[in-house]
């Protein structure tokens, strides 16, 4: 995976002269390319425009991408076998069938999501039920009745076999990770965002990525990590969208031979936004929401088919969950139930318009908190990179979290004395530990956030009366979750910080509830539950920084959309207050792992960056009509994915130039492993027709794994020749020298484009035909890929905007 | 209006011999250029890529699409001070003023929005209070307490007194549209989504506009026709979107001088569907189903930064019709009331499982009610246009309507006798119309539908336990409802169409359920509340067609998301069902208004049409500096709206072919307009710096109103240079000619385009010097403008998709 596309370009890199030689040439070099480049490039200096940027401007950047991090090819390769199928009679049928299956295997992601939803929850409740009522029940009652103090040593039985469970539990989730797949850990919407970003992160949407992160994310939730399977929710649908779509397993060897039309990355990747939002219908049983976090987070043009379908899946999944989870607690058939996570209908709906400062208040504080946690998240992610990344290392911090997790439960439990009366808080389940740390008739408060669900302990601070935890209990339950939750999102766990998040703001704003109610107690009205949802949104939204997508799930999660503006004002002013400081928690873990993430617009001040500027220069170009002999040449010797298709390369008469001819167009690595394979070769004039009619649709990233010896291709084979003009996309997209980079932007968030063509368009004529015919061969003049665009970073320093170039690493 | 761009293509045009000679170049011909252009299409036609497509695939289509419509501009032009402006040490602070004020506008935008909802709705109140409370008071107070039949006399007298006081209303509704502004008539739905769609409708967003669709809404809606004020009410918040933003009124001649940098038409369109979309909002108090409304009917790209202020607006729009109405309502500050269409909170909130293929059997039913109403409505628009075109006709039009409405309503209460104890229905409000036809302790259930607001009818239907309608009443009453409805919609006053559908749908849909309660008496649960609302989403889909924003309205509108999933497969199979027999109700009066609006998706089975059939050839080009006197004989003699700037053009050394050299940017007609204004002239020397540093955001289209001869240039000024260059986008977007449809559909779709050019990618370089000459000035080969896209209709007949190419009209 590491060794892909190795092109190192510096971010001195302006000045073409001091281009250090590219990995790609130093392979050329045998034929004595090396020196062509270099005077080509002088040669090239004279013609670029001007630069006009000025030094100032330019600032060096630490910061690096990733080479090793490829795009989707979300573009329709139109070659002459894609418009002559059309042609056939049968292709209205294709049509009819290919729209049939999309609407199915958007049926099947709802179905297999909201699956795996009630499997997940089924599991964390049976673990949940395992830990209170065999392992607790039979402890506490062998303690006996005795009275809080007197019975210390009982209790570190209790604490010792809970810490105990919660570590066996974590270790599975660890060792599915750290041993199976590694890209199960975390959240997993860094890695969707990337995803439906364009990016193919590699093994994201896998079969036993899957497995893993359902079975993991159910234990490490029952193993009482300070986690949430919200995220992990939203990773499996994407991944089940991905299997659903493709009809057959990597991890399994399987191939079903069905729906081989959806097996390329366009629409894999439509798919895969269904799957994500169909999570998040699930798990939130937020279906509108769900469409607005793909679309959100991935979506980078509106196609009303698409989102239309991917509501489908949403609602389709959210309805399984709700049948599933109805028959599950015994009300089959009614479709009550929804979402994993339920916040409860609140009772008292309305809010008064001087409440509305208030909620702006909270925004600030969660946008202040959210970036504290995210600058220190980030901190301890670098760390851990450095100093934890042996696989016992890491097994090792996540026991320890567990146990520290347990342990800072039972230790509050003890520190605090927050007894209420049984009854006063109805939403609180009364399960035995709870009541047992205090007398008769008694329970104790902080005993219900720490050892229920912790949905219930949200809906318990959103939904509770007015007196039913006390002061220090919220700010000792917010300080330790706060804590907790840090030092728990990125370990090698599947773990959402969702709920965490929502917590953690709960008991915080309810905290604020409190106090404005003691501030204006003439007031009547004020519930401190709304303040714990705000409290909770503003959190959750300075952590993320999600904003549409995060208002319509909460509202939908609430059952309720009397709040919307609140929540909305909340998540705008955190989002604001937190970009002041730093970025969302989600980018920052991107950001780390340098993949090539294109933001939402175009970096600011980045009218005067032209195409020159932003093109890779070491183009490997085909001739229409090529040697197999040299194909097999390139293939094994560079690393690009795609090969522009040129008029002719020959030797011009200035000096030896390279000559990059007229764009043809642009052929795929795949798509000459695929004509090899074949040997679709001319001589003997047995050519194309021995071709699959689904050529045109080859993009399958797997073919590039075959090695080219596998091919198997003999000395004869060789010296034939390939007609590529059939195979090769005919009008890539292209844009002039002159492009600003805004413009290169849009064209490649617009349209999801993997490469772009540079072409000269200032081949002036001039009156020696010399002189003409040297100009004229430089017609194409570089290819600009995600990464090229990608490495220009908007950043803001002393309140003014500037464009950081990042270096692209080999790593 | 009707004089722009009269270029004729007939759908025979695929020979380029057979061309008709266009109106452009007829206009061109005292240049000898006629002759020109024929020799140059003859050789053009020997460059062309063969034709691939079969003859019998083309289908003359006598469908049309009317020239008269423009394109926004929605592409930035990068020139050259655009580039610069970026280089000033004020652009930071700009940018942080543009971020700033897009903010603020949207503020005003939901905070006027919301003033304008309000309004509406507090007119239709107050009238409705004039007609019950005062009028019907009167009279029927006069009547006496005298039972049903024997006052037929004084019958007859409320009669007439409750159809005057209405045809009064209509008649001003009908004067605003037929006298002011005839755009206001209708939904204004249609018309709002080419905007979004990006075309250039004339007068749309207009004050003038505005003021008559709000007035006459009220007056439309209070004047007891069968229409809503929910698409008015989009409409509305359109026009305050577009009027907010330019801070100035045409209309008024005023000009604030603010958000002078919102004056182009990208700033606009995106203000207009923030517009939108918080007209939705106020409308439905669905802040969300406003956001994806826009989204689904306008915004091609999904943009992030966009849809977040379109949401704010929507949400501040809705909370200021909230609190307005709160404090109408008598609760001030309590922010409880939503929306102008509120359904209601269902009590009985789940479903059964088993209920589900009841609910897609009311899709299919809703699907081919709306087919039937839609082709009806199609029809009679087609008659309307050509038989009632006269303004009195007009006029006397919605009289008619105004004064049968009211007599169907009485007769059809003479004619049933539904008589139902008051008190069987709680949410049905007890007007003394009600009460009067029956007994004492009884009310008319057919003048409880008819005699209310339709929104409290709508309730009523949704609300009302079992019994409270008889079948025969929801029959007629249904009938009855979808007729006048039929009839309404189109007539010249502003009205809806989603409330009626919305009451046509749940009658038949209470009627469906009642029927499924009769049938299966021993299952209890039946609520035909539930049926009703699926029966409203299934006219309401069947009609209009639309899909996830409907949805979420229905969902926002009723408070509760449980009965999402129903809701949902009812509109998805409505829409199937719907689509196998036409268009959605505002599509077909937008084909009818024969406006080049672009679909979602490209046609199918276009693959092989390529550009050179796509484009138009009669190309009227710059070069980089002209003298003014060419540029002033060119705007005057054509009526194009964006010239392409090339290298040179000459006389070529073959024959006397125009040379479109290569193509180096593109201007527009206003920005020609307001260089020639401010005299940007070369000759002595004093040129450029007198430009206003935001010319290159001049983009408004009132700059082409003014006549040139109004621009008073001197027989001196004509003899000056012009320098295009620095003004020109320098690298505007272009394809090869071998591109296909789909290809350049969604370039279109995707990134906004006004112009796409074709430049010529196939001149070999031939041995022979001057051959290769002659082959390389064909650089620029035509340009395709969204008319050129919009062309091409994908139909299905026999079950077999076609394309279909429309003929565009002068007209």
């Amino acid at each position: 995976m590491t060794s892909r596309g190795r092109v190192r370009t510096s971010s001195n890199s302006l000045d073409p002269n001091e281009d250090p030689v590219s990995g790609l040439e130093r392979v050329m070099s045998n034929s004595n390319l090396e020196q062509m480049a270099r005077q080509r490039r002088r040669h090239e200096e004279e013609l670029l425009f001007s630069r006009q940027i000025e030094e100032s401007d330019r600032t060096d950047s630490h910061e690096a991408l990733s080479a090793r991090y490829e795009s989707l090819n979300y573009e329709v390769s139109e070659n002459r076998l894609y418009r002559d199928a059309e042609k056939k009679p049968s292709h209205q049928l294709t049509l009819w069938r290919i729209s049939r299956n999309r609407w199915f295997v958007c049926f099947l992601i709802g179905v297999f999501t909201g699956l795996v939803a009630a499997f997940i929850d089924i599991m964390v409740h049976y673990s949940k039920d395992i830990k209170f009522n065999w392992i607790l029940k039979y402890l506490i009652s062998k303690c006996g009745e005795e009275q809080r103090g007197t019975t210390a040593g009982c209790m570190w039985t209790v604490m010792i076999a809970w810490i105990g469970y919660n570590c066996v539990l974590v270790t599975i989730a660890a060792i599915l990770v750290i041993y199976v797949a590694p890209i199960a850990g975390g959240s997993g919407i860094p890695q969707i965002k990337c995803y439906l970003n364009g990016i193919a992160i590699p093994e994201v949407v896998r079969l036993k990525t899957l497995v893993s992160k359902a079975i993991g994310v159910a234990c490490s939730v029952g193993g009482g990590l300070c986690a949430g399977k919200e995220g992990p929710m939203i990773h499996s649908g994407a991944a089940v969208g991905a299997g659903v779509s493709q009809g057959k397993s990597y991890s399994l060897g399987i191939d079903f031979g069905v729906f081989r039309e959806f097996r390329n990355d366009r629409e894999r990747r439509d798919f895969v936004s269904a799957g994500a939002a169909a999570g998040v219908a699930a798990a939130f049983g937020a279906p509108i929401g769900g469409v607005l976090f793909s679309l959100e987070e991935g979506a980078s043009f509106w196609n009303q088919n698409l989102t239309w379908r991917m509501f489908f899946s949403a609602m389709i999944s959210s309805f399984t969950v709700n049948w599933i989870l109805s028959w599950f607690n015994g009300r089959s058939g009614w479709l009550s139930w929804t979402g994993l996570a339920n916040f409860g209908i609140f009772e008292n709906k309305d809010y008064n318009i001087w409440e509305i400062p208030l909620f702006l208040l909270i925004g600030v504080i969660g946008g202040c908190l959210g970036a504290l946690f995210n600058y220190l998240n980030t901190r301890l992610t670098e760390f851990r990179k450095k100093y934890v990344s042996s696989k016992f290392g890491r097994l090792f911090e996540c026991l320890l979290v567990a146990a520290v997790s347990g342990f800072l439960a039972f230790l509050t439990i003890f520190a605090i004395d927050d007894c209420q009366p049984i009854g006063a808080n109805p939403t609180a389940t009364s399960t035995q530990i709870n009541q047992m740390w205090c007398k008769k008739g008694e329970y104790s408060a902080v005993a219900s956030l720490f050892f229920q669900n912790p949905e219930e302990s949200v809906k318990s601070l959103f939904h509770s009366p007015i007196n039913s935890f006390g002061v220090m209990t919220l700010v000792i339950f917010g300080i330790e979750y706060f804590l907790l939750t840090l030092w728990t999102f990125g370990i090698s766990v599947p773990s959402g910080v969702f709920i965490p998040a929502i917590l953690t703001g709960a008991a915080w704003g309810r905290l604020f509830g409190i106090l404005v109610e003691r501030l204006f107690p003439s007031v009547t009205g004020i519930d401190p539950g709304k303040y714990a949802l705000a409290g909770a949104a503003a959190q959750l939204g300075g952590v993320v920084r999600m904003t549409i997508s995060l208002t319509a799930i909460i509202m939908e999660a609430t059952k309720d959309i009397t709040f919307g503006l609140p929540i909305m004002l909340v998540l705008m002013v955190t989002k604001w207050v937190g970009d002041m400081f730093n970025e969302g928690l989600y980018d920052s873990h991107i950001d780390l792992a340098e993949v090539p993430i294109l933001g939402w617009n175009p970096p600011k001040m980045s009218r005067n960056i032209l195409a020159d500027r932003v093109m890779r220069k070491d183009v490997v170009a085909l001739e229409r009509r090529e040697r197999v002999s040299r194909i097999v040449e390139i293939l094994r010797s560079t690393l690009h994915h795609g090969f522009p298709v040129v008029d002719r390369i020959e030797e011009s008469p200035y000096e030896s130039l390279p000559d990059y001819g007229r764009l043809k167009g642009y052929i795929l690595r795949s798509q000459l492993f695929k004509l090899l394979e074949n040997r679709i070769f001319e001589e003997e004039g047995t050519s194309s027709n021995a071709l699959p009619n689904d050529f045109y649709e080859c993009q399958d990233d797997d073919d590039q794994m075959k090695s080219l010896n596998d091919l198997g291709l003999t000395q004869y084979d060789e010296s034939c020749w390939l007609d590529i003009e059939p195979y090769m996309h005919p009008h890539p997209h292209r844009v002039p020298l002159n492009t600003s980079l805004p413009f290169i932007f849009r064209l490649f968030r617009g349209l999801g484009l993997r490469y772009l063509f540079v072409v000269n368009d200032d081949n002036h004529v001039s009156s020696s035909v010399l002189v003409q015919f040297i100009f004229q061969i430089f017609q194409l003049r570089g290819v600009i890929t995600r990464k090229d665009v990608a490495r220009f970073r908007e950043r803001r320093r002393n309140h003014e905007y500037h464009v950081d170039e990042l270096y692209i690493s080999e790593s």
